[in-house]
């Protein structure tokens, strides 16, 4: 099933790597957890990284009620926001072949406020659960003081577009026979061995969802 | 040396988190490869990943010279660039109190387009550098027509802020006693071998950046 394809999804440049597809796009998406989230203030853009959470067709971002950036995205202006990430370095023979193999989306859309309480506590689930499966059942819930301090807005996924580069440099076909090591470096995020809080009592051991983390989905 | 507070590098939120230090933004900026860059057109906020390279007060950016994007920077409108460095998971023992340890920078500006030849040639040097340093040495580099066929954009770092979370999670006290594991999970970017590209002869290896490949910085 694809999203619909709009004027301003559409890519102008190497349109191969565009992609509609929504398995493809719910997949960037859910191995992700920051995104950039782009708007405009009288002409002047501003771009800031949070942290979000996909569930079914929409888009979670939140944080304080008093943030500026939530309270001017919840009056309802355009917005884009762009979640990217990087598989590795592509290293051609030439200096001008070199890319990046990465997996990126981007959506436009309009954001509205989550006020329901219930709504609102599963949208915050849904964000724990973005960033660590299993954490939400380990730790104190939100009290109803810090439900209202917290501002959920939700952006629906209509319009959205992938763009994805994988696969080996492409070299110009003399430049093959250079004495040149070509290929990928592959990157990934990596989590290293989890860091007690200060004040853990040495009983409490770190539990497997932080030992056994990591962000690609099987 | 501080970069100077203007109003819209002033943070209103959590105003300990932002940092005008020059050689701490220049240090994210180098440990960093990939940027968002936010513009508008007719009041639609666009946001775009793509490489970037600091030399000295200047952040470059390029691309073909048929990009949408730097057609449209390249006429000197307002643009906003964002940096962002996840270092890792803020477990707090309540849900309310996650957070993330990042490392972000956020400029202001506008660009302009590098023309000089042998300027060109030192911001795509520079690019090569920022990514796999070691690199340009070993390739071919760029023809005339290439340079011709790449647009490079200086952005100047003058209206610029850091913002950084850094340490263990700051809980509620009551909730100290709870039986909740808490502390860091660090994240860092880790290559992996590297993949050699099909058509490479045996008999070359891999260089030895790729084997040691690190984006942290000491």
């Amino acid at each position: 099933m694809e999203f619909p394809q709009t004027e301003r999804t559409t890519l102008k440049r190497l349109p191969k790597r565009g992609v509609y597809d929504r398995h493809l796009v719910y997949g960037i998406l859910d191995e992700g957890f920051i995104c950039h989230v782009g708007f405009a203030v009288e002409g002047q853009p501003f771009v800031i990284p949070t942290g979000y959470a996909r569930v079914g067709e929409q888009l979670f971002i939140h944080g304080s009620q008093v943030s500026r950036m939530l309270r001017t995205l919840s009056s309802g202006i355009d917005v884009c926001v762009a979640v990217t990430l990087v598989d590795g370095l592509v290293l051609a023979r030439s200096a001008f072949h070199h890319s990046i193999n990465y997996r990126s989306v981007v959506m436009f859309g309009h954001a509205t406020i989550v006020d329901d309480r219930e709504a609102k506590l599963a949208a915050l689930f849904a964000f724990s659960e973005q960033v660590i499966p299993g954490r939400w059942n380990d730790v104190r819930e939100p009290t109803e003081q810090e439900l209202r301090a917290t501002t959920v807005l939700s952006l629906p996924l209509v319009e959205v577009s992938a763009k994805v580069r994988t696969g080996p440099p492409i070299d110009d076909e003399e430049d093959y026979a250079l004495n040149v090591w070509a290929g990928v470096l592959p990157l990934k995020i990596q989590a290293g061995a989890p860091i007690n809080d200060p004040r853990l009592p040495e009983a409490i051991a770190a539990p497997s969802y932080t030992l056994k983390y990591s962000r690609e989905k099987n």
